[in-house]
């Protein structure tokens, strides 16, 4: 697995889910590195799977060239995208956090199961109608997430896209956002409801997990392939809030 | 379809076929012009095919960056590859003509079905035992090609692979190399093996074919999404010779 690095969103301090902001130059910075770090531990998918979204799309070919790796095959699904974050798309961090307090916007961020209120279809950052999402029947349509969707909506992809490949014995890399790769690890590691909002997974270090033959991981939590870059990142989000 | 731009290769000089040489900063700036042009034109293809060589993809992905359309879904095959070189490649294209004379010279670069001395598999540009060749079996994998050679293993995928996209009624973008793109417009406009050689293909230009429902050219040559860019970069090439 691989977190794309910051966007030009992030750097902004904006709520993104499916907004599609680019990667910013320490980014595309972040995603070559993830690609030297596959490189010199001389792990070598056999296929890639991203998001639909442009920063995990980015990451993964700056990624790909930076190990050579250009040529492997490639899938994308929006079931890899970030959160959707409803009507919360588009708004400054921390206005949002002025606006409706601090427990409304830790719930909203960090809950398992409240999501923030549905984006109207013709807000500016909603995705109804976006050519990107034509086979998303209106329906199915994320129009807000919490990250108890984002774990129903993830769910399929893994059992029908990703398993067949390791089914076929095939190294397989997940470039994708930090709520799909959560959810993922969630189902993976069978981390509680109350537990997950304690995790958190660093941009642009490859996360590892070797799974045996029921697809379970052979060591809970994976692991990354710079451990203590991983571990300084953890534990700077972690402070983040205090 | 769209001819990478210029490769670091080109820029020497070297006969470079399956070699993986990357683009020069002069080819990524073709393909992100090819990118552009696609976006004036209002042409948004439905699905991406390109080779396994670094080139074609690089000017995949940079074209679609800059036409919005990372996420489109694309495949990749060794039958939109280059023409392998055989013993030529590495060599340097002027020491070449030096040592063969211009007959002979001109005879591998532009005869229909005279192929260079096949590359041994212990050569350094050789591409025996690559992992990215790895699903070629060893009596599939070209060690010389002429043209004929690049029809021949280039027309399984056009019918297999991007027929059926288009039977889908979906628009199709094939991202390849002034050979592979040679054979494919030799297929599809029926152009005569002697007639062959006078066709050149200019990089960076997106070539529009509109196909009625046999697969067939609405109109004959297709249509360049820059006319007189492509009519300046091929009359260039004819003088080349000169």
């Amino acid at each position: 697995m691989l977190r794309h690095g910051e966007s030009e969103w992030n750097a902004k301090g904006l709520f993104t889910g499916w907004v599609d902001a680019g990667l910013s130059a320490k980014g595309e910075e972040e995603a070559r590195r993830g690609g030297r770090l596959l490189l010199d531990a001389d792990v070598r998918p056999d296929v890639v799977h991203t998001s639909l979204l442009t920063r995990a799309i980015q990451t993964a070919n700056l990624a790909l060239g930076a190990a050579d790796l250009l040529w492997l095959p490639v899938n994308r699904s929006w079931r890899l995208n970030e959160r959707h974050y409803g009507a919360l798309q588009g708004k400054d961090k921390a206005q949002t956090r002025a606006e409706f307090g601090e427990e409304q916007f830790m719930l909203w961020r960090r809950s398992y199961d409240v999501p923030p209120p549905p984006i109207a279809d013709d807000d500016e950052y909603s995705q109804a109608g976006h050519a990107r999402y034509a086979l998303i029947p209106k329906e199915l349509l994320p129009r807000t997430e919490c990250l108890k969707d984002v774990v129903d909506r993830m769910l399929p992809y893994w059992y029908d896209s990703i398993v067949p490949d390791l089914a076929a014995g095939r190294s397989v890399l997940v470039v994708a956002h930090g709520n799909s790769l959560r959810a993922l690890v969630k189902h993976l590691d069978g981390i509680g409801d109350d537990e997950i909002a304690g995790l958190n997974i660093p941009t642009g270090i490859p996360l590892r997990y070797e799974l045996d033959d029921d697809f379970h991981p052979v060591t809970k939590g994976g692991l990354y392939l710079d451990p203590a870059a991983a571990e300084a990142a953890i534990e700077a989000v972690a402070n983040q809030g205090r």
